[in-house]
């Protein structure tokens, strides 16, 4: 057992009463570490506070390839090591935070200010996710599997740099933010002066629910009702390497990487009008979580016909033993209508993923160690129906 | 209100008397945060120190070029974000530095320890700023304007690898600095055993005058006069690749990074020696800030005949309402007498830029919104006549 | 002198006794600067703990150059700059270590979990070195010379990703370890399912020995005897930019980076199979210290003959100065029997190196100046017999 300290002496010897002894001992400590925010220090006028700290997923992989002509993998890697720096200046109003992934080097994530006037009004600059889908706004460390769903993968913005405002209403009832963005992913700066353009706004009828795929009961129910909705004009000086791959609707859900500045120009004139709609429902009950969510892209050149893509996942998870083992089932499908002879340059697919896996929590989202089985089907490859297994530890330091 | 501590409650019952309260507060707390170098913890002996912190720049930048060919940009930048590791160690002599540039991406910027025989005479090794012009000095957290003029931007060393003494007399009415240094930037090995030699001297007739350009009132008047000097051999070995493009002589003012080993050879023969001085006059009192600097390359290869090229600045700065918005102009000019057909390969520049700014203080450097609008007058190209507004957000966590 | 504290005072005015005394002053500070260890937070109950620290080095080479071809370098580098991450959590065997180099960019080293089942058996899984020569292993910190010996430098596995179990026994008399790891260096996945296997064992008859170099007296003789193996499947899939140069022997003892897949299928076939084995002894008593390893490598491709290389050094010290002047002398040699003309694609060498140095220690490693000569000669080229003088300054921080 830990001795007694001064404070708890003093009362002992009844030098100080049990007023004082709260009194004395309720001012907290300006250096202390904090479960899943790390290292924090702060002023004892609490104007500035600082805190480092971050989390780390290593995972294993097995991928079973359909096509025989590729090697099988057997590969540890380490999936994230992040780290966060962040806290409050001058005074509670003015927050920041760093965030960076330092698997395999070191890539800048969140960079960014905010200013709170309020609850309803939150004034954010720099780098950070701008407005789109839940599954992409909720961290990686508290997703139901070990990573997002194809359809997120497909057809999220990631990072950009630019402004936005945020607030919620009624206890969280109701949430907004609205930003403009350079349009072309972190880290990168912006060939031209088209910005992108983005919003989301969320429902949460039964009160706040946090973005946590997991459910760790006992927990009251929760539904959340969200849409996103962005327009970024893309030119043929935003391909190639002029964008960030972070960006999924640009690299995957566009193919805009595979693409000369020329190649572009051909194909679609002087820009190409993309608009992405998400819209989900998330519902939490004691140890049920479920979530589904739709994202539908339309992409629209100066020359030639528009034309539509699309992805869903719906999952749900079940806590079997509260607190600690949780299985979970998903299916995650994305489909695009640009599979024409004259749309070569563009990406092309028809493809499912069924995902089953099973988590062990060791301490809720601090530690815990995520494994699943993914069953892939592409409908526009011969031999592309791979089987992946996965396992994957967690934590945050 | 924070609750009364212990020593309070002690006190006010007469346990201890106010001596006592005095020496049982005396003793600093050993883990603090404290703003402008953030979270900080050392023994109780003092022995050992050590601080991480840093500061950030976010910035957004509309640029509209002369030039109808370009795209006018509208880009929002993570201009800067620095981590500093500072402190001492085994005792209060040994200092070291580490600072590191977050900023889309990771490049180690200073990383040095010294070792302080006494005011007169501090021994540092390893990477930082050699001896030169005040403005390259003084950091980019502590600049009348967004960032440094173009005549710095033009002839400035940056960063490098080697070995400096320092010190000062006089409480600092006289400083110096001379060190010896690989001479290609920083994070480069040196390829060859050719050495760089730099020297400053600062003469504060008036009292110590930090680096640091703003005017925060009240202060009492304030004169520094500085010199540099710096001698540099260059080779074929060095250009291209071969030098860190943080050294601007060789970047910007001597064009390296655009030749090859063979093109230097065939245009300078064996080497090119390299001399730069530069001389600053700045002046402070109350809430006005002047400064003036002037740069002077000459370079004297071994075939041919050697070339100047120079620049210079010119500011002020008034606090309008004090420690709070401030107003400044600047203009900056760059020229160079290489232009002639036998001479390509190098920079040819005649170039100036007048800026005017406009500065909000939260709380000094450590939060502050600096906006300026610079207009460019570029001899040498038809239609560089440029006009860029900027807009940056500072902190320090 | 530091002022009394608060439990000082109350002591001498007898308002607690010298047991209150004792036992308000036995629970530690939770945040602290330890050196060697860095700025630490932990959690009351223990069960948490985090640390920031790290060590740098900060050399000058010059080197001379047998050949008169070559340019004779002067050159001062950031050696390493190391930062590191470590601690525990959600209870005291969930233990964590992160260390990234920052020296001229970012680059991830460490990044692992592990599970002490207790002190026969901890599993640790991500990446780390695996288990190889013991002066691979021995901390880059705590070596006799500026730098780790030729022999292993051509011979180690560097870091690479996968999972070990560890343990010792008997106070550490026997020490084992062993693993699988993807086998082709750290942060690049593995391009197939073929895994590295890795073992070592370690005996310390005299009590446990640590990992580091030099010796400080008093201390008692120690002794250790150790051996490694590894097994690693190679194929034309791992060559060129798959792996990571940390792993030296595909590196520099196999040369792989040199080689096309189409190259490596020409010469070996579908795999070459690489197995390496090393044995050391390790002694020291009192000022003196003493250790050699030997190094085997065998190559068997799946077409044409095996063949063979190997290494080893030799090297005492001795603190003339007990924790203060210490001397050192170390011969190391490599050598391959790959000489013929059916085999130019892989690494012939036949090179030794003599080094005679001298150490400086403020505070044995956490701050101390190594200084060598290193006498090269190469037995394969003319003109290889280089003279290399290095110094070096390492702190930790």
């Amino acid at each position: 057992a830990r001795a007694r300290t001064l404070e708890d002496i003093l009362k002992d010897k009844g030098v100080i009463t049990a007023e004082d002894y709260a009194e004395a001992t309720r001012n907290p400590a300006l250096a202390y570490y904090q479960p899943g925010k790390g290292m924090t220090i702060e002023t004892a006028d609490g104007n500035y506070k600082a805190q480092i700290g971050g989390y780390a997923q290593l995972i294993y992989r097995y991928s079973d390839y359909d096509d025989s002509a590729r090697n099988n993998k057997s590969d540890f890697d380490i999936r994230r090591f992040k780290i966060q720096l962040k806290g409050h200046l001058v005074n509670r109003k003015f927050g920041y935070k760093f965030q960076g992934e330092m698997a395999g080097g070191f890539k800048t994530e969140d960079a960014y200010l905010n200013y709170k006037f309020g609850a309803p009004l939150v004034l954010q600059g720099g780098q950070f996710k701008p407005p789109q889908a839940r599954q992409e706004l909720t961290s990686a460390s508290r997703q139901l599997f070990p990573d997002r769903s194809l359809a997120n993968d497909t057809f999220n913005f990631g990072r950009d740099q630019g402004i936005q405002i945020a607030g919620s209403f009624k206890h969280k009832l109701l949430q907004y933010r609205v930003g403009v963005f350079n349009g072309n992913g972190p880290n990168i700066s912006n060939p031209d002066n088209h910005l992108m353009y983005n919003g989301r706004i969320d429902i949460n009828p039964l009160g706040s629910f946090k973005m946590n795929e997991a459910g760790f009961p006992p927990q009251k129910a929760l539904l959340n009702l969200g849409a996103s909705f962005s327009y970024n004009t893309v030119t043929g000086d935003d391909v190639g390497s002029n964008f960030d791959k972070d960006n999924d609707v640009l690299d995957k859900a566009l193919n805009l990487d595979a693409m000369t500045k020329a190649e572009f120009t051909t194909a679609y004139g002087k820009d190409l009008k993309v608009q992405v709609m998400t819209a989900n429902i998330n519902y939490k009950w004691s140890a049920l979580t479920m979530a589904g969510e739709y994202y539908a892209m339309n992409a629209d050149p100066e020359i030639g016909e528009d034309w539509d893509a699309d992805g869903y996942y719906l999952q749900a998870g079940y806590q079997v033993l509260p607190q600690t083992l949780e299985v979970g089932v998903r299916y995650a499908a994305i489909d695009s209508d640009s599979k024409t002879a004259t749309r070569q340059v563009s990406a092309e697919f028809d493809k499912s993923e069924t995902q089953v896996g099973v988590n062990y929590y060791f301490n809720k989202h601090l530690a815990k160690l995520q494994t699943d089985l993914t069953f892939v089907q592409d409908d526009l490859k011969n031999n592309g129906d791979d089987v992946v297994f996965r396992m994957q530890a967690q934590f945050y330091y």
